[in-house]
């Protein structure tokens, strides 16, 4: 615990589940000195500063930033361009600016041309999360085991990059460097779309006549209740990821309702050999994700909140 | 432990998830005495044997059925009706049948010709099931808590009605009676259709070009892995379902689809507000099913398969 730390001044903007996270390793892993925050509201930089994981915070982003060598911006990525202006002024030179939006080729468009001569802007996505949301939801393991994808444009500065990875692989991730247009495409799939139909169809349910909603309620164990675990996150950031990644996002939708249309055919006509081939087909997904560490193969889909104790010794 | 049982013989036709969760609570709570069993295989006979929770295992379903008082179907229910054919003559008079499947109107049709008079017909459906298969798979405490739906024709004999509830509600359940018809309709969007969807999204992602199997197992954390463990079920069951509950999942799947090409257009014009609007109403869906019993709160989305000791600490 007595290395030097890897940053002397960390300063996050927004400490919501993702900065917060990323305070609560950083500080257990001694990796940064000070640590500051700006977040919109005061209640939320009471909160941080409450909860231990900052050392100060600041209503002015730009104030937070002050003398920091590395800024994180934890924000919806639909407030980047405000923030990036906001700060500009700010940013000491050498410090790395980088972030932690689900998109990215949409934070090179609206903070690269704000960045100043000198500092070097290096976009990141860990790909970790919970479907909870605030600077209490965090924690420090939240990104052990998790792919962290790092976007360097063209010519960035190793050195900077290298620094960056290496507080990544400490806060327990394993990194990646993408290009950002592909990173949206692979997002798009990976997450964006899963988040959106999840989303549909626990809004579908909302609209039905046949079926009460406590019925669904009710009867959730049979599959829905999976999806609304997912379709409980952040409502301010998964807009701003629709509407900045809308490109892959009705591309990979495209694909989506054309494969949907094919098994809603399977149906109609019966074509049992068709669904049970695609069924099967899919089993051999789950077992690769398992086995590269990305889930659990604890059966999970019937776990019965009765008897939490019981399920914790399995 | 030494009170009467509630039936003096159980026989299951097929003893795979649901069939050995079965076999093991009746026989951990002592609800049945003699429980015998059939399957296709000799290999599943043999292993429900092995695991000692039948009494005996035999090759014909009439065998197995001979003088038990209460029979449960547990098999997909493509095959009840042929199922239906072969015990018929075999069922004693006073026996209730039942069974386990997730669609009902195809089971009322499919098996309620081929019921002897003095025989009790009761259909059922225990909501509750984990993404694995097979006799292996089976465990005690998979009913606690969750809903048991039992959809008895007009006329049924209600003291038989009453004694399967009773059964229900010691294997753990809560027992509701519901017509057929209105059962298909609420399996439909809170089962059948989540399945469909996770199976699609699995399946769409085998067959992309621009982003690789790798990369989606890879990221897998961003939300897509949580689809792959509800597509990881029986692909033989979820064809039967999908064929014996054609209507009711199209109508939904229509319902759904409409309101994903609603989304779809709010992403394509950058409607911002009618995004957010959505997001925010399906949260307090996730609350209630919490509320419920149905799920637990405690955040899943990220859980790490790399210190599981740590998260059961939690």
């Amino acid at each position: 615990m007595s290395s030097e730390p890897l940053f002397k001044h960390l300063a996050l903007i927004g400490v919501g589940l993702i900065g917060s996270s990323i305070a609560h390793a950083a500080r257990e892993r001694n990796l940064v000195g000070h640590i500051s925050c700006t977040a919109r509201s005061e209640a939320t930089r009471q909160t941080a500063l409450d909860l231990g994981i900052v050392d100060s915070a600041h209503a002015s982003a730009g104030d937070a930033v002050t003398g920091a060598d590395l800024v994180i911006l934890c924000a919806p990525v639909g407030a980047y361009g405000a923030i990036a202006a906001d700060i500009s002024a700010h940013l000491s030179p050498g410090a790395i600016l980088s972030d932690v939006g689900s998109v990215k080729q949409a934070v090179v468009r609206d903070v690269g041309p704000l960045v100043p001569e000198g500092v070097h802007f290096i976009p990141g996505h860990p790909v970790a999360g919970t479907e909870q949301s605030g600077p209490e939801a965090g924690f420090a393991e939240l990104f052990d085991g998790r792919w962290c994808i790092l976007t360097p444009p063209p010519g960035a500065n190793q050195d900077a990059v290298d620094r960056l990875s290496g507080f990544w692989a400490k806060l327990g991730s394993m990194v990646e460097i993408m290009d950002p247009r592909h990173h949206d495409q692979v997002l798009a799939i990976t997450s964006h779309i899963p988040h959106l139909i999840a989303y549909n169809i626990v809004s579908t349910v909302d609209d039905l006549e046949k079926v009460t909603e406590a019925e669904v309620i009710k009867y959730s164990a049979g599959g829905f209740r999976d999806f609304t675990r997912i379709a409980a996150s952040d409502p301010v950031m998964w807009r701003d990821v629709f509407l900045n990644n809308r490109e892959a996002v009705l591309e990979m939708l495209g694909r989506f309702s054309e494969d949907l249309a094919a098994l809603q055919r399977a149906i109609r006509w019966g074509e049992g050999d068709k669904l049970e081939e695609t069924f099967t087909r899919t089993r051999r997904i789950r077992r690769e994700i398992i086995d590269a560490g990305q889930d659990l193969s604890d059966p999970d889909f019937g776990r019965w909140s009765s008897h939490p104790e019981e399920e914790e010794g399995e």
